[in-house]
């Protein structure tokens, strides 16, 4: 283990499933939580998912060899940039947030937060969320995508790569822009859906829905505010998937409207090949 | 109990649960099983969801006091109506379909069948199908529809609710056409979409899901010529459906493109409260 200190700077689900991880075992490094809250600090204890907890930043990071920022994915950047100035190398900073465009954008504008930054985002999580719902095998055997640019020192990059499969995670490397594009349709558009079927669903139905509407519209219980920070970031690619996917739909509509039910059938049979492609 | 000998027309994941449900304890009756190929009855032999095996319609049914009818949608009038006339009173006739309007409305030309038969739908399943994946739990705590009409006989219908509670479930009352408006909302629509999203995501993407995308798009795994029925059947309140849906993400676009992200918030909270209300 290479780390000796990690600040955790959030300690919600993420965050408190990082700390969880880090700390099990025997050599486990400190794990320090920042938080805005001293309430959700005091969980993040009770729960064992840090050693140490303070709502003062640089108290927070001046000693880490290691950051991870666990905010919601609007206060990423200010915060890298703000603790590129009060860490020292070889200290490199990641992220776990669920756009990469614009933050690894921000950050690029500043040398020295450069030097340190490498974007993160593990494709793990829940609709649940706050440190109560944490797991230390939150990572374990999921993918977490790293966001590297041409001018990410290898070295950083190495060391994010290491701390994630440390954790248990396999990881590969995407542009930004790559990441978004993607993520746009396998996460932020699904979401966009899984919440308008929920919302449209007239309540007098609820009682009669099963498994299949609940698996559906399970994503829709995730956090609103979270969410809208989300879209709002991966906006163009999220627009982009959200008109691929109404155009389908409206073709749909006149195959379903006119009876044309082979056109229905190969449909359905596209999509089992997607869904069976990934097992149950 | 007051079914000494119950047959199931069809026995894979429906079928076959209804069977080993009736099988559990001591005092079970006889269970027929009927089906075209003698490849699945002898599995559902092997699994024990029946006692006895045949591919002849009369002799499946002949002596039974309850029959299920659990074929593919578009196979169940037909059957009831030939059933209906292998039958002695005070044999009562259900079945298992997703849509009703239809079929109910098919049978109900018929006197003789309309003596015998009262739809049903069990609010259960699996994108999974066939005998192997059948479970004798399935209809535990689950909601089935009856879906009698003003000449439906009330020992007919008494008789079908106490078969469903038997094997565990809650039964609920509504009219054909009210339960085919309520469902297209609560399963139809929600397959199409999960089929239309799994379907659009490009396959390079498919290593980037997590276990949102796999949610929401578990139903696309359902097998395609059942669901081509199914949407057939209940064409029109399923186009209702879809058009609302559509209307909504059409909102919805307009709001991500503008930058209207406080509407986008009320959309993800309506979608939550709603998802909610049922619990994980």
């Amino acid at each position: 283990m290479r780390w000796n200190t990690v600040a955790l700077i959030g300690v919600g689900l993420i965050g408190g499933s990082i700390g969880l991880a880090l700390r099990r075992g025997k050599h486990s490094p400190r794990v320090i939580g920042f938080g805005r809250s001293s309430e959700s600090l005091q969980q993040a204890l009770q729960h064992g998912a840090i050693s140490e907890a303070t709502t003062e930043l640089p108290q927070a990071v001046s000693a880490a060899d290691f950051v991870v920022v666990c905010t919601p994915v609007e206060q990423i950047a200010d915060l890298v940039l703000e603790i590129a100035g009060l860490t020292r190398p070889p200290c490199v900073i990641t992220d776990v947030g669920s756009t990469k465009g614009r933050l690894v954008e921000q950050v690029a504008r500043d040398p020295l937060a450069t030097s340190k930054f490498v974007g993160s985002h593990p494709l793990a999580g829940s609709e649940k969320s706050g440190v109560a719902h944490a797991s230390a095998e939150l990572f374990a055997d999921r993918r977490v995508v790293l966001t590297p640019t041409a001018e990410t020192p290898a070295s950083a990059l190495d060391s994010v790569h290491e701390f994630w499969r440390h954790l248990g995670a396999e990881t590969t490397e995407l542009s930004p822009q790559q990441h978004d594009e993607a993520l746009a349709f396998t996460s932020h558009l699904p979401h966009l859906i899984a919440s308008v079927l929920a919302a449209g669903t007239p309540t007098d139905y609820l009682s009669l829905t099963a498994t299949g509407w609940r698996d559906s519209t399970r994503i829709a219980s995730g956090d609103p505010e979270l969410w809208r920070q989300i879209l709002a970031e991966n906006r163009e690619a999220t627009v982009t998937a959200l008109e691929q996917f109404a155009h389908q739909l409206d073709l749909v509509h006149q195959w379903l409207r006119h009876a044309d039910d082979q056109a229905i059938e190969v449909l359905l049979r596209n999509g089992k090949q997607n869904r069976d492609a990934l097992g149950s």
